[in-house]
């Protein structure tokens, strides 16, 4: 474990795992970004990738980091507890936190004119639909030098136990899809591919330079999220809930499909985190 | 290849694969259903199984086939052209074609009391829902002395060649599960699996006396034609088409699930069929 990633978990305090704090460092490190950036982050939740992009910025640089969930929400700690925690670290004033959508935040005297990295990470599949990222998308033109992107692959590339989180994704994406039955407590949304982000950001006229593929650290405790809130009681409950029979059925076969998949892992699964594809334009 | 495999093949001439007849062949073995025996099939289509079970119940068995479909309907050979061509053949007084749904046929004078044998073969993902399965295992309780069903299994058995065929059906079966847009030229309209297919059964008083899995044989198609159908342009114009937004982006990002696991199998592309799963009830 490098340096950084042993500091960094210290400073979380146990707010992110190290698998974490390590996975979002491997991200930061692709991105090539200078120390002294200063850094917008898009969908900031309880600022596991905040702590990560403050800490490698160093003291010159800056992030601020929006998300419109009220600071009531999430748990075992709320957004407002987790961000509070951060900001007493010993790093906490190179972090801002703001509780708005990206449109009121660009609009406010609080946003800087133009930041150096706009940055989604992990924040896209929790956007309601493609429509809102391509909205958010035009917006930044011209408010931020650089766009990153890092969100879950949908290609499983050939590592079979990444399939189950791969299934989960699937499943929830489709119960968010209907009409009406957004769950915000799903930490997947829709399944915003890689190639519908590339289509968007052009079409918003961002310039495609990198892409590139972080692998998950093994132990990244995602996919065992997913797969378990997948095969929880609950969830099928609620699915049964909403919708029409010929989507309830496939609903059905989908969690059936993502159990059946835990399967061929052995008695003892070791679950496999989805890799991340990562996009910066200009 | 057995000798069965060939004879039946060469009884075919040409209308089913030497992959087609073999997996059908491992399918009827895996049930040992006695020569001689009245055998029902349901949804047999252009009569791939029907030959094949023809073949192996030998002369004092017969096959009684049915299916719902316009004899026009189906390319490059009609479903009316392909069975009349089965009853041309030197077996052809061993099968018996009906253009039917389950109930009417039952109701008619043409039907047996009691057969031996009632059996879906790769029928079940060609039925609108869950529930017209369901009707149809209510109408078979006492008019058949086995329930006998084999349909693709959601489980990729950590075959990682074998996912394009699970995604590009999960696809399908989205399409097919919006309302009012049922496309009867997917192979897979639902994707009903064997845990729904067995708790159907047993609702209906089925008693589940074994469950089998049968690989496919290499080479077998039905991978790659789900694959290409889905990857055509005509299906995302088609996808487009109906459906709100939500739904339309959960279907994009479908597709290029699929696109991104044929990639994973190499520039030259083995997909691998899905294996079968098997289940038989007194």
């Amino acid at each position: 474990m490098s340096p950084d990633v042993t500091n960094i978990a210290k400073l979380s305090d146990g707010g992110s795992s190290e698998h974490q704090v390590q996975h979002r460092v491997d991200l930061f490190n692709k991105w090539n970004i200078l120390p002294g950036s200063k850094v917008l982050e898009i969908g900031c939740g309880q600022g596991d990738f905040t702590l990560v992009a403050a800490y490698m910025v160093g003291d010159q640089g800056h992030v601020t980091a929006i998300d419109p969930a009220p600071l009531d929400y999430g748990a075992p700690m709320t957004l407002g507890e987790a961000q509070e925690k951060l900001k007493q670290t010993s790093i906490g004033d190179r972090m801002t936190f703001y509780e708005s959508n990206l449109q009121q935040f660009l609009d406010s005297s609080a946003s800087e004119q133009v930041y150096d990295y706009a940055m989604f990470v992990h924040s896209v599949w929790y956007l309601p639909s493609a429509d809102v990222l391509q909205q958010m998308l035009a917006a930044l033109r011209g408010r931020a030098k650089h766009l990153l992107i890092a969100e879950y692959s949908l290609d499983i590339r050939g590592n079979i136990a990444a399939l189950p989180h791969l299934l989960a994704a699937i499943s929830q994406a489709e119960f968010n899809s209907r009409g009406n039955t957004l769950n915000l407590d799903d930490n997947i949304q829709s399944i915003i591919s890689q190639q519908m982000i590339c289509a968007l950001a052009q079409k918003e006229g961002w310039v495609l330079q990198k892409e590139d593929i972080v692998e998950s650290p093994e132990g990244q405790e995602d996919a065992r999220w997913e797969v378990h809130r997948v095969l929880s009681e609950g969830y099928s409950l609620r699915s049964e809930s909403s919708g029409d029979s010929g989507r309830q059925d496939f609903a059905k076969a989908l969690i059936d499909a993502v159990s059946q998949s835990t399967r061929v892992i052995g008695p003892n699964p070791k679950l496999r985190t989805l890799s991340t594809w990562l996009g910066s334009w200009v």
